[in-house]
């Protein structure tokens, strides 16, 4: 039953083990008593840290997971009778088992897109019936950055449906469980594609990017997002032993440990793309801006290949597959699935 | 801001560092890759060694906190109609924040009790009604060993309590925040106070007891306690990468360290409670039977105390206040605070 | 199975039949087609009446029953993390199958009274821990006017509790299921007991004084209780042909038809206290102010009695019962019952 | 803002009056006191009528509207982790506010269709993932009869659609808000395509059919439907003087006044279509099956037709209208409005 430690694979992020320098913070902050439920010097630490990178406005509320982080920020952005834009890809759609809907009663208006990526025009189909209580009132938009297609908003897009979204009366929500992957593919700091845009709060991820665990919700306009304080402990996501989370964030946003990390993901997926694109049989369907590659391959093809490293059917209509690099994800480890691939595929 | 290393206190069980051998445990899962969401080999060790110690009928599902595992056990246990009956003092009731209701629409019928233990005959003042629309229908009975008062059911108690409770139809669940140091006390393993005398569910308790993070919901009676790794799910206490929250748990029950913890914690309250049980100007004022001492004294005795030692005033107005003792807790700090008492009570 | 007409009793106020008044107000509104969900003619004259008697600031949503007038009003007075302080008795708490709870997350903070009302230093006892994110945030407080037992809030006492709760930052509810029934024993108007001390938001009973069906939530201050359009919909109050609900509340506030009735209610309460306070072996147990009597008799003549007149035991164990009266209960009814209560306690 | 009693139009079924024999109904059911919350005569005779009609196994439960008979049955229908699939035209999906998710946390899997009917094939679009905790478990499928389209599923669809859904593990809901417009239509009773076919609950629709108010669940397959009676009160849709509620469902079931109104509606409808199906720029969108017609014409003749006879635009961007008739829409209504279609038309 046990996997063997050099066991590898290409099907989540999650998959990751957790950095070395991230372990070392944990076992750092472990020295004696410390004040619980965030009252903490760590937690202090993580707070100035937030505001150096996301502007002095940011307030940092670390939570355990990525549902959580989304679940406790659409709840502070909505008011009980209204729901949230979202695109049909989103995670707090199709991958949270119903979590907005049945803890904080969130009605979610879904819109297909090509990309996983939301536009004005896009926003536009289902952010109407503004005063008709018949209809669900959309109170806030959530998108994915990076999304889970693995593309990237440029900062002018985010800029513009925020823009867009604030001019309907809409708080501006961004599930960044692959934040630092987005900043990475941009090439910016968190700021320029978040505070700096207009964005409200947004749901920083952690333990895709190195992480044991913990992720938090970052508001940046305090008066989009009341009650974050109380929200966490109602929903669950309030850690006694906060230090231990606190400083494992903090370590993220240390030495630019998140950029390393991040950078290197989206290398490693950007490198096999290009080792298999040309292969005859395979598509890549979407561009490969993060860390995630998609890609469509004869489902004979994916079997053999799942046998060998562990990887996700997306699709199973049209045989398309999810590859996802990591933190941890080696050349050799890209280089051996590749040549995989290679072989695989002219087995036919 | 900054707390040195060398600050100590009696506050909670969770101000307590992270026990070293948990801390290895982490260090030793942190080999390559493994699968998220509990598919992993440590989780499945540690449901071998839960079925160990709770019964071959256990399962176990590891969450974030005691308030996730509170909240998905008693929805697993009760119908969408139905009703949780607690003791008022009881942590769901009081310090989680309206979890139950606003997450789960959790009714609670609370009872008043001396001790935080509810009885057969306490039990009958709010479970009945049964068959009434108006009433929300008792569905389950929620008990906490150790309780919220530092005072411990015996085997015999919950026994009572649990049949009493089966035959009115209620499903039994025990909030074991605090578990370990319950078995301490009893003498016993978890066994015998919660499967053999019919209890269905328990939340484990493994953060105030030298973990990290980390409880469990522990399933005894699976037909009572349906689709909990679903409820898991949608309550957002899903770990991604499971394997570091179940390698805690596994640790705590490796080599007994969850009974050398808690007794020692017990052991340390006990240390305390006769070492200031006889100073004029003080009163303990319930059973010292795990690792709280609650005791009255005068409020401007507390507020002295209080400045050199943190700890929480539990009741304004009797002055009554609660010393918690942890795994940390040394006999160098128990003798400390008791001089501080006994000084400052002079001082009066 | 069927009822004779000719049978009565004293259970509920709901056994009462619709007032000839009521009925021909619905068939004066059935007249041809009419726009649906409030956008009529008839609820625009509701909304003038409304404003006459309550208020100009108030503003009335007509829904379908009392547990819907109180989820509705609740939860537009209350954030997501908010709770509601009432009385162990309001029907809230006891009588509406945890809908409050259910419906809405909200958690009630309730508060033991001698008599049903809730004072100033009462209420202190659950309007604490603001700001502390363990502790389900008191948001606002409901008080039940005419009480579940029978009593009747002063205009002082009213008053002064809604500032005390305001100088807290609650927000005010009064449950008014009875709310004539109580302003005909002050001898006032609703405004004086309401708005004009400070009272944000009410659940104004039309049911139990005279309506086939209806109840309204009246909010009298607006930046109190928010969205109350909308979270009428979402709680599935919104009658689709609103103009026959509002047709039967204008019918009641039309020449003084609720005073009428809920006067000759409290009377018949009143005569039927009257008539037997004085019979040995039956002791009244709560001021007879509105249109029910408390009393306490022994339970061999509390069950012959109920096989001739219906009517609820209210606790089992001290073998007290409520006898209401409603709007169509006569003299002859009350003397019937009154002789029998006289006969049957007699024979022992 | 009085609207006149001569005033007609094609908005909705709930614009429409009150049956004068549903009126009637009432008034005879206003005799005396009689017991509430649904333990009177009427009540019981309404369950027998319900029998009679959809066999021997169906409990009716009345409630106060269509909102409120969906949100109960499809609690009943599903565990706390489950989800409901429909039609992305689904009235639950965008008619209710959000009253499903926001009151029962139930996630809707949606699904387009061209006609507002589900196939089996299309329900196997979003009936997947079962056992995957990340996907929000199907677990009961809710279709209307007649659609939100005015379409009417034929009896042999919904037998192969509904076994589709049981070999899959999923409840079968109906929305019936015009269950008896779809019946009229198929020259069937309501067994035909309900309990005889495998669905295991319906929401029956009386209020667009002639009455003041009224709906209710009816139970076919009560396993698969439990606790409906504590649903109904938890979910603010229990009436106290229910015997007026029954009345009203009673007086549709007797001497077949369901199958007239609904038929001389569908006739209507018919007839509109007939009239103006052949005009030069107007086109027929959907099959007119049951009492509603949707058509295209162009914008400024919507506008100026909208000014003499009251309908909604069903699609802005398309320029489709929905003209509904109801039960007290006459000859004389549907040539006027026919006539003013063509002369608007005329003009372009």
């Amino acid at each position: 039953m046990s996997t063997p430690p050099s066991w590898r694979g290409f099907a989540s992020d999650n998959y990751a083990s957790i950095h070395p320098d991230v372990l070392e913070a944990i076992a750092r902050a472990n020295a004696g008593h410390d004040v619980s439920y965030g009252d903490d010097a760590t937690t202090a630490l993580l707070a100035d840290a937030v505001k150096d990178m996301f502007g002095t406005h940011a307030e940092v509320y670390p939570v355990f997971n990525g549902t959580g982080a989304n679940v406790v920020a659409l709840q502070s952005m909505t008011r009980r009778w209204e729901a949230v834009v979202c695109a049909e890809s989103a995670h707090i759609h199709v991958d949270e088992g119903g979590a907005p809907e049945k803890m904080a009663g969130l009605k979610l208006w879904t819109i297909s897109t090509p990309d996983g990526k939301l536009t004005p025009e896009l926003l536009d189909t289902q952010a109407w019936g503004f005063g008709t209580v018949h209809r669900a009132q959309p109170g806030a938009v959530s998108i994915t950055q990076s999304t889970e297609l693995g593309t990237v908003y440029t900062v002018d897009e985010i800029g513009v449906l925020a823009a867009h979204a604030r001019s309907l009366g809409l708080r501006t929500h961004v599930d960044g469980a692959r934040l630092s992957n987005a900043a990475a593919s941009l090439g910016t700091g968190f700021k320029a594609f978040t505070s700096d845009v207009g964005i409200d709060a947004v749901s920083f991820g952690g333990t895709k990017n190195g992480l044991m665990l913990g992720e938090a919700v970052i508001v940046l306009n305090p008066a989009s997002a009341p009650g974050v304080d109380f929200l966490r402990k109602t929903s669950m996501q309030l850690a006694s032993k906060m230090r231990f989370v606190s400083a494992q964030l903090l370590a993220l946003l240390t030495d630019d440990l998140w950029l390393r990390n991040a950078s290197h993901a989206n290398e490693m997926a950007a490198l096999l793309a290009t080792s298999v694109r040309d292969l005859p049989g395979l598509t890549i369907t979407q561009p490969v801006q993060a860390n995630a590659v998609f890609a469509i391959l004869p489902a004979q093809v994916t079997a053999r290949l799942q046998q060998r490293f562990r990887h996700y059917t997306w699709d199973a209509a049209t045989g398309e597959v999810r590859w996802m690099c990591s933190w941890d994800t080696t050349r050799e480890d890209v280089e051996a699935f590749a040549t995989a691939v290679a072989t695989e595929l002219e087995r036919g």
